[in-house]
C-alpha cells in the first residue's frame, strides 16, 4: 500500500511515520511506499525497509497537489495546518494552508480519474465546537466553530463529506481531543499550557498556568492521537454511512487532576514548579472550549484514547522520557 | 453609499440593480456609485442618476478582489454563484466560483484595514440541507448539505461568519428559498421545472413536469429574494448577534398547489400544457429537499414573502409580463 503523509515533519506526522515505519503493517495492509509531504524538511525514516520519498513543497501551490496524487497513493493521512494561534493571527494563512490546500488536493484526486479513490484521514479537531458547548457534547452534536481555526477545519470536513459522497474519495474526519502531552517546544496552539505545565515540570523546569484549576478540557495523548489515525486508515467505512466526521474518545479531566497526575508522577517537587499567573484573555477563550464528549460512536467503532489522565502523563514518560522523570524528591 | 454587486448579471443580480437604481434608496441611505461585477457583462442601468461602473471579471482570479474593494464599497452584494445542477456536474468550477472567489474576496477587505468594514449580504441557499430534512425545518437547524451547491455555501456561510466575529466584514448570509417563477430561459439549477410548469404555460408553451404532484417544497419571487436581499442590508446587524446565517421566509407549497394557482391565473388551457413525464432522478433528489421553514427569526427581523402561491404567480404575471398571460380560455 503506498501512502502519503501531509504534515509530516509536525508532531503528530513524526510519530505518525515512526508507527508506520517501524511496525510494517497497517491492518491488514502492508506499506510498500511512504511520500513524506511538508513545507519544512520532514525528517527522513532512517529505519525504514520501504522506500520514503520526501516532497518538501507548499500544497496550497499549485501543481503540488498533482505531484503527491501522481504515485497514485491508496492512503493519504492530511495533516498538514496552521495551529490555532497563528490561523487566529494570520487567517490569510490559515485559510490558505487548513482550507485551500485541502481543496487542491481533493481536486487534483478528482482530475486523477480513472478509478482512482484513496482512502483520505484528515485531522480534524474539537475546535470545531464553540460557546455555548454541553458539558458533554454528543455525537451529533453540530460544528458551531467560534476561532478561525475552528472554522477552517469545519469547512474542511463538509468537503471531504461532499468529496466522498460523489465517490471521489473514501474520506474520515477524525475530531482529535487536545493532544497532550505534547513533547519539545510550545507551538502557537492557544491550549499550550495543558501540556506545558506537565512537560516542564517533568523536565525540572518551571511552567505557568494562566487558568484556574477547575477548568475542565478534553485531552488524548500522542500516542492516542497517532493509533486514532491507523486506525481511521483501516477501519470499513461502510459503517460511517455519510456521516464522515467523528469526535475521538479522550479523556475529559480538570487541571486539577492534571495536577494531581503530576504529582503522582513526579512528587511536590514537580507540582512546585507550576507558577500560578491568571491571563484574563487566556481564560476567556479556554472557557468556550468542550470538557468532554461521548464519543459512544467512535469508541463503538473502535477507536480508543488513555481511561484517565494518569495514563497520559505515563505515555509521556515511557514515550518521551525514556521512562525516567527528570525531577524526583 | 457606495455599493458593490457581484453576480450582477445573474437573475436576482439584474433585478437587484434595477431596484437599487431605480428607487435610489435603501433603508435610510442614499447609493452614491455602483459597482456591477460579473464574468459576463452586465446590463448597464440606463436610466441610473448615480455613477454606475462595470467590471467583467472573474473574483476567483487573483487581483479582481481587491479591484473591487479599492474603491471601499461599504455595501457589497454577494450573489455570484455557479448553480446546483452545474456545481454537481463539475466540482472543480463549483468550488472555485462559489467558495474560492469568497475567500479572496474576504481577504481582500481583511488586506485593506483602514478600519474598512463592509456590510456584506451573501446569498446563501435552503440547498444548505440535506436529507433526512424535517417537515418543518426550525431557525436553529443545521446545514447538512447533500449536494456539492449546498456544502459550498455552508462552508461560505462558516466563512462569513468568522470574518464577521473577527471584525472584517458585517456579514449577512440569507438563505433564500427556491426562486420561482424564474423568467427567461431555464439555467442548469436542478430545481427548474418549478418555474417552467408555471412560465411556460403562462407563455402558451409546453411544460414538462417530473415529479408527482404531491412533492411540496420552498418557494418566493424574484421580487422577494430582492426585497430580502435589500432588507438583510440595510437591517441593524446588532440583533443577529454572531448567528449571521438565517432562512428566509417564503411559501410551502406542493406542485398541486402550484397548479392550482396556475389554473386560477392561466386557466384549464393553461394547465393543460403540463406534460406528466415522471423522472426517478429527478424525483429521489427533490425528496430530499427542504419542505417548508419555520423562519421565525426572520420575519422578526422584518423579511417577507408571498402569503401563498397565487401571489407567486401574480408576481410574475406583473413583472414579467406585463400584467397579461398570453394563454386565456
Amino acid at each position: 500500500m503506498r501512502i502519503a503523509v501531509l504534515g509530516a515533519a509536525g508532531m503528530l506526522g513524526r510519530r505518525l511515520v515512526e508507527r508506520v515505519t517501524g511496525q510494517g503493517a497497517l491492518g491488514s495492509a502492508r506499506p510498500s511506499h511512504l511520500m513524506l509531504v511538508d513545507a519544512v524538511s520532514p525528517e527522513t525514516a532512517e529505519a525504514a525497509d520501504i522506500p520514503v520519498e520526501t516532497l518538501v513543497a507548499d500544497v496550497a501551490e499549485r501543481g503540488v497537489a498533482e505531484q503527491i496524487v501522481a504515485g497514485r497513493p491508496e492512503l493519504i493521512f492530511d495533516l498538514a495546518a496552521v495551529v490555532s494561534g497563528e490561523a487566529e493571527a494570520d487567517p490569510v494563512k490559515g485559510y490558505r494552508v487548513n482550507v485551500h490546500a485541502a481543496r487542491l488536493l481533493f481536486e487534483a484526486i478528482h482530475e486523477a480519474g480513472d478509478g482512482y479513490r484513496p482512502r483520505l484521514v484528515f485531522s480534524s479537531s474539537i475546535a470545531v465546537f464553540g460557546p455555548p458547548v454541553p458539558d458533554l457534547i454528543g455525537d451529533d452534536e453540530p460544528p458551531a466553530p467560534a476561532t478561525s481555526y475552528g472554522t477552517q477545519k469545519a469547512m474542511v470536513e463538509l468537503m471531504l463529506n461532499d468529496y466522498t459522497r460523489r465517490g471521489v474519495i473514501d474520506g474520515v474526519a477524525i475530531r482529535l481531543p487536545t493532544i497532550c502531552v505534547r513533547p519539545g517546544a510550545p507551538n502557537r496552539a492557544a491550549s499550550g499550557f495543558f501540556s506545558s505545565i506537565i512537560r516542564e515540570p517533568l523536565n525540572g523546569k518551571a511552567a505557568i498556568l494562566p487558568v484556574s484549576e477547575d477548568v475542565r478540557h478534553w485531552f488524548a495523548s500522542p500516542r492516542s492521537g497517532v493509533e486514532c489515525l491507523i486506525h481511521a486508515a483501516t477501519l470499513p467505512t461502510a459503517r460511517l454511512g455519510r456521516r464522515r466526521s467523528l469526535n475521538m474518545p479522550g479523556v475529559s479531566a480538570t487541571v486539577a487532576n492534571q495536577i494531581e497526575a503530576l504529582r503522582r508522577a513526579g512528587g511536590e517537587r514537580a507540582v512546585s514548579l507550576i507558577e500560578r499567573v491568571p491571563d484574563a484573555a487566556i481564560a476567556r477563550m479556554v472557557a468556550g472550549w468542550p470538557r468532554a464528549f461521548d464519543a459512544r460512536r467512535a469508541r463503538v467503532l473502535g477507536f480508543r484514547a488513555e481511561a484517565n489522565f494518569d495514563e497520559i502523563v505515563d505515555v509521556y514518560i515511557v514515550d518521551e522520557l525514556g521512562g525516567r522523570v527528570a525531577v524526583e524528591e
